[in-house]
């Protein structure tokens, strides 16, 4: 770029104070240069990981350092005017506790639990949202707050979040969310692989080899993953046994009062995720497998079943130097990587270019 | 870029020929504009199809149309010297019948049998290229000729050269080779998806769902796919009841002459190809799936046991628009996308820069 062009835009990244001055850098001789460093309190981010039962809400920096946060029950099955209505209630509120105005909001970023077409922002025959199916999402929830809205599936958006925030030099990752249902986002070249309908990662349905092959899933096939090693499947034969237990989270609460038959679930279940992770590790290669979940927080009894069979199965060239760890992230992970979402889109040179038009 | 810096390219490019004057274009207002063609003539590229019993080797030009070609049988456990230097020798009677010289080779591309890593282009463990571990195949082959050599697994260079041929504009696709052994290999954004150890699309020793599960592969586990549906397990059940056969290409005799056993067992072995796809599918979200190698010459009997378990196991919005087809560049295939490697690496900007300096 001409100089002159280039000292037009520093102007306006300055005025806007997306940039800031850093200090004096070393001369090279001539004029001595000036450096500038990226301001991430210049602009503030939306975010909200909505799940089936429960919602978190945050506003961010351009970092994604979490600036204001909620965390409550919510009912997905309560259809989108409702949920989305207390959702813009919850970004209005929030953003005044920042002290920031909408002015300096650069977007809103909205994970949600099932299928969503990322192009129009709108779920596309989620099972678990019943009068969600084609709505307007981001166009809603746009209009309502003057902002633009980035919509993707809650298993995705913990990927962005995951590898943004704990691992950006990984190039391929899987992760894998073990809830009361089981998903998955793929990242490769570091970018999300979203795949032809926006449909890659949904990995509650494969069939898994082996054991459980006659258990019969809600979606009219038997043997899937969700249906064998999912949290809503290992709480249903904990009561069998007779403990109680409704959630993913009780399986876990057994797991950690080191209750028998509960561990002994949660392990064979990490077998089960396993064994269909080894095809998957074959097939793509990850250098990194992240687990999350509430299931996640059984920890090590999880992970050495899901470490078994991959190990066992998977083609030892491919699992070479594989991690496959817990996210380290946690409960956050979505709600980070729904604001990366929209980071990510302001921070786009496009994006930039039309700010400073 | 200046005025002069593009005359001076210009002049560069048609001093080599890479490009020729195509007629004027419309005016528009000032001194007429001359438009210049890609010229595919401009440069040969070198390419090899390295399989365990046969080689394909052709020289095309910079479009990869086949200028000059030979099929033969070899012997890849004769080990890389004996190959190589047969492929050396090939290379040069190939290139001097197409009346061009070794000045005007842009590259090789060479496939083979086996994993390579694609950065060292060297083998990696090849199960069935013994004495190839480790070789330095793109230096071997580039000290002798004097040109650059890239080298990749045989599968990969298949998907290269189906999507750069039939399907350029498919973002996301899969190409699986069914010949002895079964492979795929991962188109992604339109570009191959090698993963972290260039291992991705190895799914030959992916455990089949249900049926097999006892079957003993040579790697050690049970239930792998090539053990079950690869043309070397299929010959092997057709001379079980009776039949001659000894390759996949046997296999494929015997359905065209409508042998009862074969097409059950081709259509079997399609089932299960598909109860593996259905898993990828959901994973992966492709486009197209293609299928390829010698069995896909059993034509639609492999393909309708493909589409019967990839429809019915797959997440519905991920099979809405997937096509699943069989190649076709067929035979080709593999050497088109071995030129297509070269043609790659010598029209990339660094390149060009390089040759124009």
């Amino acid at each position: 770029m001409a100089r002159s062009t280039v000292a037009l835009r520093l102007d306006g990244l300055l005025e806007r104070q997306w940039i800031v001055p850093a200090g004096e850098s070393v001369s090279s001789g001539g004029r001595p240069a000036v450096a500038f460093a990226f301001n991430p309190e210049a602009r503030i981010a939306l975010a909200a990981d909505l799940g089936a039962m429960h919602a978190r809400v945050a506003v961010t920096n351009l970092a994604a350092g979490v600036l204001a946060e909620r965390r409550t029950e919510i009912a997905i099955a309560d259809g989108p005017e409702k949920v989305l209505g207390w959702l813009v209630d919850t970004f209005t509120e929030l953003v005044s506790e920042t002290g920031y105005t909408f002015d300096e909001v650069s977007g809103a970023g909205i994970g949600l639990p099932g299928p969503v077409s990322y192009a129009t922002g709108r779920p596309v025959n989620p099972p678990i949202m019943p009068g969600w199916d084609g709505f307007d999402v981001s166009g809603w929830v746009g209009s309502r707050l003057g902002v633009r809205v980035k919509v993707d599936n809650d298993v995705n958006i913990m990927a962005i979040g995951e590898h943004w925030s704990t691992s950006p030099d990984t190039e391929h990752m899987i992760f894998v969310k073990i809830g009361t249902g089981i998903g998955s986002g793929l990242i490769t070249e570091h970018r999300l692989h979203r795949g032809a309908q926006g449909a890659a990662g949904d990995i509650g349905h494969v069939r898994v080899p082996g054991e459980g092959a006659d258990v019969v899933c809600p979606c009219g096939n038997s043997g899937c993953l969700e249906a064998i090693a999912g949290g809503g499947a290992l709480a249903a034969r904990l009561r069998e046994s007779g403990l109680e237990a409704r959630h993913a989270w009780d399986v876990v609460r057994h797991v950690r009062a080191a209750e028998h038959t509960a561990v002994a679930l949660v392990r064979q279940a990490g077998r089960e995720v396993g064994d269909v992770l080894a095809s998957l590790v074959s097939f793509f290669n990850p250098n990194v497998i992240v687990i999350g979940g509430e299931l996640a927080d059984a920890g090590e009894h999880l992970l050495a079943g899901v470490r078994e069979r991959v190990y066992s199965r998977s083609l030892p060239l491919a699992t070479a130097d594989l991690e496959v760890r817990v996210s380290r992230l946690g409960e956050q992970v979505g709600v980070i990587g729904a604001a990366v979402l929209v980071i990510e889109d302001a921070l786009a040179p496009d994006t930039v270019d039309r700010s400073l038009a």
